[in-house]
């Protein structure tokens, strides 16, 4: 993409109605605007960070379940039979359609989920069935704040599995947790898992996973040895591998304010591994057995020609504040710093020097050569100072830079900045090919 | 995929609520479900359609437009600024948050598009802009009927095209001309554009893009020859070519019922060439100059330095309705018959008999063969008799059927079956990666 063609609105200034990071930066690199209190349009930057995100939710989840689209509009009725329909007070919203039909805008999917089952799985032999969507979902929540992080409308991958016994729903479950810890990886984030309620979603089993960021909505308390932790190959297949790799991610200590115990801790972590930071939230387990599929009739046949309701669990990360939640993770005072794997281009050509024809060329040619790659690149073509440019790509996060300029040009060499780390390095222009190959396709 | 994991509820018998071919179809082939009235749920085999077709609409956007994503539900305020409040009387679904604030579930986007460009564009010089998104919209149909054809909760791509002169903003309108035409001919489509009325979008100028299938909506008139016409190479970048384009396809007589004049037809087209047939509506062009920016004070500086409002046009392609349109253009007594483009699997694989052991590693071996090469395929691999499997096949469409048997094993050869011809190759097996390169590799 070519930045004079690209709609990108950056914001000098600090917006003075964003308090946080994430949405300050969100706005101020042209990622989103809002359009009422809580709710965003995401502009195209924005929007490449969201598709990035989805699409390493999505490749993670294909591995262990199977992908559906419910509806951002539900009948009241099913709430009402599974007995839900005020659990979520007036942050669910409600109305009436012309013939006076109560509907809703669905917050979470249990009920409806449930009822497609009942509706379409009879024998055992169809299960286990794990089924998830990507879908705009609405809270109306009282007071909206910080961006895309307490919004009203935003994006969640939600899935649910449906278990013939409870011993196979918590297979069920430990599969989702590690698939989980693999996405987040993939995320570039180190997500803990805590044990915790399980608020109107219902059930006796529940985990959340936090990642670390000073602005985050909860003190976390954990064993800091967890974050060292690797993620091994993981077979979906073999039971007792995801078992196992469940046990060693809960033996750490993790605790929320909420079931915070200082006794515990001291008792059951060395002082030098004891740590607290605030964190977000970015995903949720939930089991609750037959909470949903008793009242919905979500029944099948069993082996033994039993016709019990399923086991259930369901699954929730939340996508749109995935954006927000990693910038909150990563950022300096320059702006963002993303991962490479969600980030918006992965690289980015600065032409120091707009009127001199050979740093015109050579960035030209750069630019063909990256996009012949697929390696995504934006390319600062504008008639600017390289000042500017610089701390636009500094403030919208772009992983490796290019920078090109005469003198360079004149001596055979280019810089390539990165992001993370601040260093710049010379590169001549015959190493190019190499480097591309080395930091972009062999990965 | 392997059929015996897939979540595919096939329906046998013809749903009696379902009126026409793409509802029945869409209903007994497991691809949606319906919600509530007028709103669905798109199972696994729909969605993959779905994406399908999504894929090859933001293929073609992207040549010509950015893409965002604007919410779900928008501020009644913008609406009573542009004056259209009332303009969809009932369809239009309204409601109010937790603080009596009126919210409605958007039916198109001309508003909320204005707003952010009025908020983020200031000069001509960012102009021309064309901003595109694929998101949910809702109109509350009186009687939804006819599956996601005519329902309440549908799937739109929406375009929105500015300009700071009407010349300007026409070869806007002509570059999205051209580019539905490329993008239904990817689809596998003929679409024909026909001089339309605006409703309640508004301007002067506007086409409608039809394709023809017995069921349509509505009777259409046309010169047959505008199915022969075949689409050149497109530069974008050519106003001359994209004009030219543009002047040939609207050369050839086309209307509906509203704007038919059975002596203009009579008298421009030969008697051999004029062609009567029912039609579906799948995309639609609108012109309407400074109808939003003016009340939503769109303005920007032009060259001069006058400060002028922006000259507009809207784009939409019925994204979810495509999937239904689609199959009442191609289906026949068994099933539905998929462009290869769109089709939920480019292949499947019917193991002939479950129990043979040598009909079992061929199928395992070809299917893994298949992944391999990402060629999609789906595998029934159950324990069910051929005829049940090739029902199954049939009805849900899928273009080529690898058929393995025990009689063609022992002879060395298997069956490839194509849906559309309903003709039937041997192949022998030492053929079959050249069959995979040609056939599905080198297009």
């Amino acid at each position: 993409m070519k930045r004079s063609n690209f709609f990108l609105p950056t914001i000098k200034e600090n917006p003075v109605e964003a308090k946080i990071n994430s949405h300050r930066l969100m706005l101020r690199s042209g990622m989103i605007r809002q359009s009422s209190s809580g709710i965003y349009s995401w502009l195209p930057l924005g929007l490449r960070v969201l598709k990035n995100i989805e699409r390493i939710i999505r490749k993670g989840q294909n591995l262990i379940a199977q992908e559906v689209l419910m509806p951002t509009i539900q009948d009241s009725e099913i709430w009402k039979k599974s007995g839900r329909y005020n659990d979520y007070g007036k942050e669910m919203l409600t109305f009436t359609d012309r013939h006076d039909r109560e509907l809703l805008y669905g917050p979470t999917n249990e009920e409806l989920i449930t009822e497609i089952f009942s509706k379409n799985v009879m024998s055992y032999k169809s299960l286990p069935l794990n089924l998830y969507h990507i879908q705009w979902k609405f809270r109306d929540e009282i007071r909206p704040r910080f961006g895309v992080m307490r919004g009203r409308e935003f994006l969640m991958k939600d899935a649910y599995s449906f278990d013939v016994t409870p011993e196979s729903a918590i297979i069920s479950y430990n599969k989702m947790f590690v698939n989980y810890l693999k996405i987040f990886h993939e995320l570039g984030l180190k997500a803990i898992p805590i044990a915790a309620d399980t608020g109107p979603i219902g059930g006796d089993l529940s985990h959340e996973f936090i990642i670390l960021a000073d602005n985050g909505e909860s003190e976390i308390y954990f064993d800091n040895r967890i974050l060292e932790l690797s993620l091994p190959d993981i077979n979906y297949f073999d039971e007792q591998d995801i078992n196992d790799i469940v046990s060693k991610w809960t033996s750490f200590y993790t605790a929320a304010d909420d079931k915070f115990n200082n006794d515990e801790f001291n008792k059951s972590v060395d002082k030098n591994n004891r740590k607290t930071n605030k964190g977000i939230e970015i995903g949720h387990l939930f089991y609750f057995g037959q909470k949903y599929s008793t009242p919905l009739k979500a029944n099948v046949n069993d082996k033994d020609g039993n016709n019990i309701p399923v086991y259930m669990g369901s699954y929730g990360i939340g996508v749109s504040r995935l954006a927000g939640a990693i910038i909150d993770a990563y950022n300096d005072e320059k702006g963002i710093i993303w991962p490479e794997s969600v980030a918006p281009f992965l690289t980015s050509i600065i032409n120091v020097k707009y009127n001199d024809d050979k740093c015109r060329s050579f960035c030209e040619d750069l630019y063909s050569k990256l996009q012949k790659l697929k390696i995504s690149v934006l390319y600062d073509d504008r008639n600017e100072g390289p000042g500017t440019k610089m701390t636009e790509m500094d403030l919208i996060g772009i992983p490796w830079q290019f920078r090109v300029g005469p003198r360079g040009i004149s001596n055979n060499v280019i810089e390539l900045f990165n992001r993370k780390t601040s260093k710049s390095t010379e590169i001549s222009i015959s190493e190019v090919d190499n480097y591309l190959t080395k930091l972009f396709l062999d990965k």
